[in-house]
């Protein structure tokens, strides 16, 4: 037994989980503070206020200015909430069909029967009747759904809440900017770092009102949490980055390409779809996300846990592990928060960078140091955990190393995620200066910077595997992705800032705000491409080592002793999982072309038809290009959502048990390259764009400025980047973890009726 | 024992070979009547005749134009002849260290002792020392290597004899021009089949002399050959790529883009090395490619045989199983173009296509009875085969199976190449209507397509995979490998076709012919680009079967029994092989897109500083640009090939036996993807480019004419798409095939000396 009290452990996690929310609820306060009052609310005393500090800047018409935020703030998050209604309707039409699905597959495994059986591992103990688990796994499906869902739309109000008071802070000083959009990416960091931890900590007691020692049933179930929370992630994803982008390519290649207008323009009739994208997409979609990883992880390290002797022993502290992790992560985050919003000041648009890389920087090294105080205190000396069949010794200090390397590789990846997506090294300088010749040789050298931004996180991903496996088998590759995970809130925090300050640009923009504020939210946005690169990064590697974590889990579930790719049925799954995600970024790259094209017929037909529009003196038509962004995602979401989620049930029911394996596999090893590449390609194409037009550099104003043929060039990159790092980049992940997790849930039916094919010949 | 003799076997194998290159000269003199004599050489018979024919197309410059021609060509083959020598001269050097350290490497395994041991497989009997194999491994390799720079070298002679005169038929009609560019194609395409048989054959005579009855050692030596044909094609691939590329990329860039000039002018100095090229990397290049994985299917079937009863029963007929599908191979190609050359004739451009997909078609059919007559008359009704450490009983009629599997899936495969690649169809005509909204839409939809375009084919590799593995194990995936290749001489005559016909335009238009003959030889060219991307389709494809053979091979003499995924070393292994095609092609990419800029340099120097250059009054210095391309390519392909070549050597020797294992089954299912879809893209931007060039249908015209702004954004995409095509996705074929032969070649020393690493720690 370890050295902390079950009841001591049943304190701390919850309490951990609430001090995240009160944390999140006090930056939300701090935020609030910012006025943006519309039209006739003005409040004048903070308006008398702004002007008097500002004057020179903003001058007498600081109200009409303060009005526009405010107007264009709400179009925005009221488009947002619209879509995000809508498509949570269909999405729990979705959950409620697919939670029926769970619920018959898994019934029929010991044909509905109510009667109890003894384990699987432990077979001297009794365990609860399958049909309780098909029960107990929908309801956790449910509730990961729900819980995801939540987070998504947490995250985009936070933002949407965020992004004017940003513009408006921008006319004070770029430090006061920086901290108003990261102080809104950590309330939404907290919120569901701390959400995500309480629901489970909460459901796993529920669950075990009624599982009592049945410990390997209820940790069974409650991996349907991580499958509800990955599905909705998914669709959030896929929705969401088709509508950004869709609505973003559409909005460009008319606007900046065609018309010669700046991005953001009011008179651009995508502009709000673009603005409402940012936040449905890259806010709500990667909010589901990670969350998801971080729901999988734990369920992952808990199911695996379930089965060693913390599981057999009943060793409450120890089991809840993963969770006591979690919740040393949150309280570790919250100190390293306290040094970019109150222990520093940004007082140059060039320490933004740096102070962003610091918080990841403290926040491993400070977690470090947590995960050896947590390993020492809930863990006993030595267990035994399950290995494919035999048992492994392992001692606390080797769980130690395990969620350390999971950390420590997290930090290496975001490090040279940052070397190739920031302009302030060689790489996207490259890439700028291969502009000079064209829009060709960009796209040439984008695409080998990103085949060439893999090497780096793999080797530190293989590294971390190699070491966590052999110390504690699965279980140590689950808690090595955890451990990634653990400064979840810290990475949140940082990547909603950047779609944060994308939006504050875009306000600053569209409230006719003068040059000036707008090269300070074009400063804060550069930082947050490379923020968003990191954090996509962050949330690529952690989902390899969080599928591989469940594949472990679903090989011990599915009673697979050798995943042996000398097997036809093994390596016909490899090459055809790592097919895959080239089947599923065809899918997402067409629709997001598919639906531009119809959004740039759109906003050419209203400059054309609309009287006024490009002088300024008639509106746009905005609802249109929302609707369009709307349907086009709804739509386009289904086939690459079926793809993901029919495959494992096609591949396990027909093909059997091996040959799923096999496609995890190869679906693993190969969406992860995809997946980095696309999107460190996009982040540094973006960035090309934005160094040229920067212009800081003596290279860079060589290459510009806005409207030269470099630049031009920059653009087209930057606009074959969109879909590559915002819709199909993001999305692999989700289709590696997904269907690891969906293997898992169905093992046991794959396990009893699975091979259909097989059988048959 | 099959019904075969021992002797007729000896007769037939060395007929066929003799056949074939009597076939090929034959067509080699059918070609050369078509006469080319330059300047005062000018054969005024013939030439009369042509005026006669055609005098109102070119008019009395008849001779000039014909003599301009022979310039142009000699100026072409001159270049090309120069830095094959010099490349080979590179290449010799590393082919003499190397085969040093295959010689120490494979010394070592039985510390250079000259005693006989037991045999590895067959314990009951005596095989020659280790020292010897590794003696006779170091000549198989030379051997190989010797014939895969003839290969190469040949096929550019015949190239380069052929354009000028395909350029000249085509002022006579389309169907001559067709049958001049094919015959030169089948010259090609049967001397390789026919010299890579009849070398592989005298060398298993000779070695037998020295290793009589001990067939384990003989056919271990002979895998020499696989390794020694693929060295040389990865650089003759790597650099010929490079070397066309930066030509191609930098001529476009400023010739078309930026001087408004057309492709191929003579005013644009690179043009020269733009056709110098096309002759080293499409011809020289892909003859070695193709000729080495012809080369290493065999050494896999035979390696694995020899280790089968055939090699215990010593029979040699159903050892020479492998050479006699090869043999018949010739036999049916040689058939089937007759079809092409002598059957039906081309009228319109619109038959182009069709007639060089019914060579996919009538040999697939033809070869189908000629596998079923080998099988029955030389194998045994019944035998066994080694499969991982047991014995498995196969009947002759399951290698039908597996060899025709094999064939079929190679027209699949075909079939589907020209489906995504040929303007005939959707997809491309998707990505030519893309180019409306610019060159970013028209890149989006590029890539996307390349994507979906790997679905089938994977399935098509899946299927024979599984087939043929569960059949016969690896004899199956062997053979299968070799059932893709039987019609190699096919499937090289209709890709040499390509360059060829490329070639072909580029002389027209730098002699000056007027338009209708352009039209004629860019209708042969559009049809070349999908057939090339069939024989790169092809290339790739049989490159999976290939190494996946070569794999289990390796596995066998590894001494392995499993490859388990779940275990740390494998993984590593997996993922970390999975990455290096990312490494490779950025590599690769790189170094084109480098050399293109340099290109771009001196070419725009020399618009600038020659005067009358764009006049057409002066000459442009190509050498210099010839230089550069030579220059480049020489430097750029040591990285990437290093990284091919040490990979295995470093894999082994540090982390054993099990993490080689793991790299090389991720490489291969992660390599095949990035290759097809690389391939398929490239031929698709190319031919949308064609399409809206062309303006044959309605939709096309609507895009065009060359100049609009929807032809830009297709030049740029086809830019683009060349290093993708023509550069890393054919090199990456030969990674996944060549680390696979070179892991079996090692294979004894890495069991006995590997895994160094993993020992210390």
């Amino acid at each position: 037994m370890g050295l902390m009290s079950e009841s001591l452990t049943q304190i701390l996690i919850p309490l951990a989980a609430l001090i995240g929310i009160g944390f999140a609820l006090l930056q939300w306060f701090l935020v609030s503070k910012v006025r943006v009052s519309g039209g006739s609310e003005l409040d004048s005393e903070y308006n008398d206020k702004l002007i008097e500090e500002d004057g020179q800047e903003e001058g007498i018409d600081s109200d009409v200015v303060v009005a526009k935020c405010a107007e264009i703030q709400k179009a925005i998050s009221e488009g947002a909430t619209s879509f995000l209604f809508t498509e949570y309707k269909y999405l729990g039409i979705f959950m409620v069909v697919f939670g029926a699905i769970i619920f018959l597959f898994l019934g029929s495994v010991k044909s509905f029967s109510t009667e109890s059986e003894p384990c699987t591992f432990n077979k001297e103990n009794i365990c609860k009747p399958a049909l309780a688990n098909a029960f107990f796994t929908t309801i956790a499906f449910l509730l990961g759904g729900l819980t995801s869902a939540l987070s998504g739309f947490l995250g985009m109000k936070i933002a949407t809440y965020a992004n004017a008071r940003t513009t408006l802070e921008a006319r004070k000083s770029i430090g006061k900017a920086f901290t108003t959009a990261f102080r809104s990416g950590a309330v939404m960091g907290f919120l569901l770092a701390a959400n995500g931890l309480l629901v489970l900590y909460v459901s796993i007691n529920l669950f075990k009102l009624y599982y009592g020692d049945d410990w390997e049933g209820l940790y069974e179930s409650i991996t349907g949490y991580g499958l509800g929370g990955s599905s909705m992630a998914l669709f959030g994803r896929v929705g969401g980055g088709i509508y950004t982008k869709a609505a973003d390519v559409g909005a460009d290649l008319v606007g900046k390409v065609e018309r010669n207008i700046p991005e953001d323009d009011p008179r651009n009739p995508a502009v709000i779809a673009d603005n409402v994208g940012d936040n449905v997409g890259d806010i709500a979609g990667m909010g589901s996300d990670l969350f998801g990883s971080y729901a999988e992880s734990s369920c992952a390290a808990l199911f695996v846990a379930s089965i060693s002797s913390f599981g057999s022993s009943h060793d409450y502290s120890a089991m809840s592990y993963p969770l006591i992790i979690s919740s040393m992560g949150i309280v570790v985050c919250l100190i390293t928060t306290l040094f970019a919003t109150n222990m520093f000041e940004i007082k140059k648009v060039t320490e933004i960078e740096p102070s962003l890389k610091r918080q990841l920087l403290i926040s491993t090294i400070l977690m470090t140091v947590g995960i050896a105080f947590v390993s020492f205190f809930t863990l006993p000396s030595e267990f035994t955990i399950f290995d494919f069949g035999s048992d492994k010794v392992v001692k606390n200090w080797h769980l130690f190393f395990c969620v350390s390397i999971g950390l420590w590789a997290g930090l290496v990846i975001g490090y040279t995620t940052e070397y190739y997506t920031s302009s302030a090294y060689s790489p996207v300088q490259d890439v700028a200066d291969s502009c000079r010749t064209g829009a060709a040789t960009n796209v040439i050298f984008g695409l080998a910077l990103g085949y060439k931004s893999v090497i780096i996180p793999i080797f530190a991903i293989a590294a971390s595997i190699y070491v966590s496996f052999n110390l504690a088998a699965m279980y140590g590759i689950a808690v090595a992705a955890l451990g990634m995970l653990s400064t979840i809130a810290t990475g949140l925090a940082i990547d909603a800032y950047g779609p944060i300050s994308d939006n504050a640009g875009g306000i600053a923009e569209m409230a006719g705000m003068n040059h000036s504020i707008r090269e300070r939210t074009d400063a804060l946005d550069a930082a947050g491409n490379t923020t968003a690169a990191i954090g996509k990064g962050f949330a690529i590697e952690s989902a390899a080592l969080v599928s591989l974590a469940l594949f472990g889990a679903y090989v011990s579930r599915a009673g697979i002793k050798t995943v042996d790719v000398l097997a036809p049925k093994v390596f016909i799954g490899l090459i055809v999982g790592a097919m895959l995600p080239y089947w599923f970024s065809a899918m997402t790259m067409k629709s997001v072309g598919s639906a531009a094209l119809k959004m740039v017929e759109e906003v050419r037909r209203q400059f054309n038809t609309i009287p006024g529009l490009m002088e300024g003196t008639a509106k746009p038509d905005y609802a249109t290009c929302v609707k369009i962004s709307t349907d086009a995602s709804l739509k386009e979401m289904i086939p690459p959502g079926a793809l993901v989620m029919l495959t494992p049930l096609i591949a396990g029911t027909f093909f059997g048990v091996e040959t799923l394996a096999g496609l995890l596999a190869g679906s693993l090893v190969s969406g992860v390259q995809v997946a980095i590449s696309a999107s460190n390609t996009g982040g540094a194409w973006d960035n090309a764009k934005k160094y040229i037009e920067a212009g800081a550099t003596e290279h860079a104003r060589t290459l510009g400025p806005k409207g030269s043929d470099a630049h031009k060039a920059a653009v087209i990159g930057d606009t074959v980047g969109d879909p590559l790092k915002d819709t199909s980049g993001p999305s692999l992940n989700i289709l590696i973890k997904l269907m690891a997790v969906e293997s898992l849930v169905f093992a046991p039916f794959f396990a009893t009726h699975g091979g259909l094919l097989f059988k048959l010949l």
